[in-house]
């Protein structure tokens, strides 16, 4: 294990957090809150603490894929560790590991809260709680990366362990050149939906803190009754936002290149798409008796399904009242999630689809024994290493949810709240159901709880297995 | 597909089973009851049935592992749809939908009921209801195999459908022994515990049900108290004979054959018998305040962490009243199960302790890519053909959670009532939470879900991918 690299990268990382929480100052200085003095303080801490960690340069610069996780979960870890300080520091969330719970929360776009009072929070406060969502949305390192004078092996390992999705297909030659395309497709996204926004009635600072949960599919809201305190125009763009960005960016990419036929091509958008439709028609009809109008209980049917599915976490109405099947349906799209490559959470539709093959092709080996199939994903036949990944991947989920609902269960919630908020922390989405339902929270979970939920965040936001690799001991065994 | 030699062992099938029902019409005459006429007329139409079925001998002995998995699951499902038509006749259970959920509950293990007072059947059906159990606990093709003279490649294709667990061992080279060996162990058992329990002061009729309900993992029981209508002795007993019967019977072999040091060196008992020692430790502990004695808390305890790991599910008492964690204890023992090779359902030990060995050679492969490893259980090497099984079984059982969730979702049940409900059916448990606890039946859904949990036990009983080779239409195409 090369450590001299990872506590280069790291000490990166802390710079340019300290440089990220800035912008909350700024807020500060806008609106004359005296609550920027410690984010201030923070992020000088934090840079300084990464320039000196960064001055001596690493020794050697090999980086295999091992480096590559355990930089990534740790970069991660290390964000959100120093990210939660100031909102102690602040006095607004004194408890650290509540803090940590929601700074996590923001970071991995989860969108689940510890605040009973979300309103109650500063202006500056609530835009540090969003900005991470933005952040967090596209990937830290990658972010880093794309604007980093760094080249050579390790961008590679550091894209795949960050990125979402079973295979990271690189857009031009370059890793570098890939991560650059990535964020300004990204920012472009992200400047279009704020002047929509904007031209939709809302201020700057609304309409940036609902741009940043939205595009980086997060759902913190500053407004205790979530989208649902905005105006019907403004939900209505939310809703095509959300499911813009629960599809493979690769999608703009060929938009962007004038390939429009590649996008047809994809497999995973098709499902994606798909899913979402049949899911909004069968709530539709099941909530239509509770609205006023078929097209109201359409609204609602289609804001909550894009929510859960891109795994935003936004709500317009508690839904916990509604009948058992669209629940169910909001459960099962938090286990899926959307697209790779997206900035959505979840198991992907991709895995499912290839998972899905792979059964098939085991069924076909059952009756067939001499027939060698190999499983085909948009066009193109899927590695062994990949397949190999995915099925880790379905293991280490299975695990993390026995044992998290395991230690979730000796507080006294019940069944239901303590597996959905598994569920919904592991997927990144935000809400659950019963006692963790859209208009409830997190915060009567004892801390124990709430440190496995932090590292159930973590581990959907990093599909999993980045984590146990940072866990496993073979990772750390010379070669 | 070779249609004709299928149809050859389903009419054998048949005739079985109007041999088995015989033995209800014993009981009958024994008490007196007219009921069983209508079991008399069933068994004569089945046997002529499979008398008349069976005339034409196969045109070829071509049998292959696609033949015995449609095999498997057919003769299963034609099992059932004969079994439950008695219970129509009697007008016990005068809804055909409901008897065929009772009958494959009983063939199938599981021993849900959808009977709200099972006290009032006569003593003939319940006679039925038990034996069946005790028939499908080992198998029923794996019985005819034992006994008929027939021999050929097809013994091993019908042994590997039908056992439990992902992988077949054969005790001795020929698999028309190994099936008599098994079955005379089962008998055994079984012999043992009737004159135990009659010992303990049952007489022959309800030691006769409780062994059978008992040996066979099943749980059906002749009172509506359950065990809780027993004495001490006899659960005690009950309990002891429980775990040893989700023990994989190949210990006994070894016992048998004086090898006792084999048995240590199966890992899935070391792991199964930690899993119970451990869970009752837990439960114990949780349930101490709600008892008069530790002692009592701990029978408690270690009666339903038995019942529930050998997926037999017995209750002493109704446990949807203990604090959660023991609750999430034994749901998650409902899941695990107990060892491959037993009488009992659940995923089973061996499969999760192979999974477990799969996600880490996946993490040895991250970390360091030019490692390759075997994955090793009970001191041998497991055959990627095997690994790919227990995936394609994982994968398999994922889809058919999520899909039996959503349509039970169609009631008006609750979340943990319809995901325990599909949990405890796919595990051949018999009770799970809340609206299906322990104390509750399934007589409030609808036929359509009840249609989807029979589904369910099926698919448990036969480790799923039976059903799905049937079910898949590359299994009736032409090679």
């Amino acid at each position: 294990m090369n450590k001299s690299i990872i506590r280069y990268i790291l000490s990166r990382v802390l710079q340019f957090e300290g440089v990220f929480m800035l912008l909350p100052c700024i807020v500060a200085l806008i609106y004359g809150e005296k609550h920027g003095l410690y984010f201030l303080a923070t992020a000088i801490v934090s840079f300084a603490l990464g320039t000196l960690g960064g001055l001596i340069k690493p020794k050697s610069t090999v980086f295999y894929a091992r480096e590559g996780f355990v930089t990534v979960s740790l970069s991660w870890i290390l964000l959100s560790l120093v990210g939660a300080i100031p909102f102690v520091l602040t006095g607004e969330i004194p408890n650290y590991v509540d803090a940590l719970f929601e700074t996590v929360s923001g970071f991995t776009t989860t969108g689940s809260t510890i605040l009973r009072d979300v309103e109650y929070l500063s202006k500056t406060s609530q835009f540090w709680r969003c900005f991470i969502i933005w952040i967090g949305g596209m990937g830290v390192l990658v972010f880093i990366m794309a604007i980093l004078p760094l080249s050579g092996s390790y961008n590679m390992h550091l894209m795949r362990a960050e990125s979402t999705g079973a295979d990271v297909g690189k857009l031009v030659p370059k890793v570098k050149n890939t991560a650059k395309l990535l964020y300004g497709m990204y920012i472009s996204i992200s400047c279009i939906l704020l002047i929509l926004l904007m031209i939709a009635g809302l201020d700057l600072y609304n309409a940036l803190l609902l741009m940043f949960s939205t595009v980086g599919t997060g759902g913190f809201c500053n407004v205790n009754a979530s989208l649902g305190g905005f105006s019907h125009t403004v939900q209505v763009i939310t809703i095509v936002f959300m499911i813009l960005c629960g599809i493979n960016f690769n999608a703009y990419f060929f938009l962007v290149m004038r390939k429009p036929k590649e996008i047809l091509k994809m497999e995973e958008v098709r499902y994606y798409l798909g899913m979402l439709f049949v899911s909004t028609a069968v709530i539709t009809w099941c909530i239509r008796g509770s609205f006023g109008s078929l097209y109201e209980a359409f609204h609602n049917a289609i804001f909550h399904a894009a929510s859960i599915v891109t795994t935003t976490g936004f709500a317009l109405t508690d839904y916990e009242v509604w009948p058992m099947l669209p629940k169910a349906i909001l459960i099962m799209l938090t286990v899926v999630g959307a697209c790779a490559g997206a900035t959505a959470g979840g198991i992907k539709v991709s895995r499912f689809v290839i998972l899905l093959k792979v059964l098939k092709r085991e069924l076909e080996k059952l009756t067939h024994p001499r027939s060698v199939k190999k499983v085909r994903f948009n066009g193109q036949t899927v590695s062994e290493d990949t397949v190999n990944s995915i099925i880790g991947f379905l293991i280490a989920y299975f695990f993390v949810l026995i044992i998290s609902f395991l230690i979730l269960s000796i507080n006294g919630f019940d069944f239901t709240t303590n597996i959905t908020a598994v569920l919904t922390t592991l997927s990144n989405v935000g809400p659950g159901l019963g006692g963790v339902g859209p208009a409830q929270n997190f915060a009567d979970y004892n801390m124990l709880s709430k440190s496995v939920l932090v590292i159930d965040m973590l581990a959907g936001r990093l599909e999993i297995l980045p984590i146990f690799v940072l866990l496993y001991a073979g990772t750390w065994k010379r070669n």
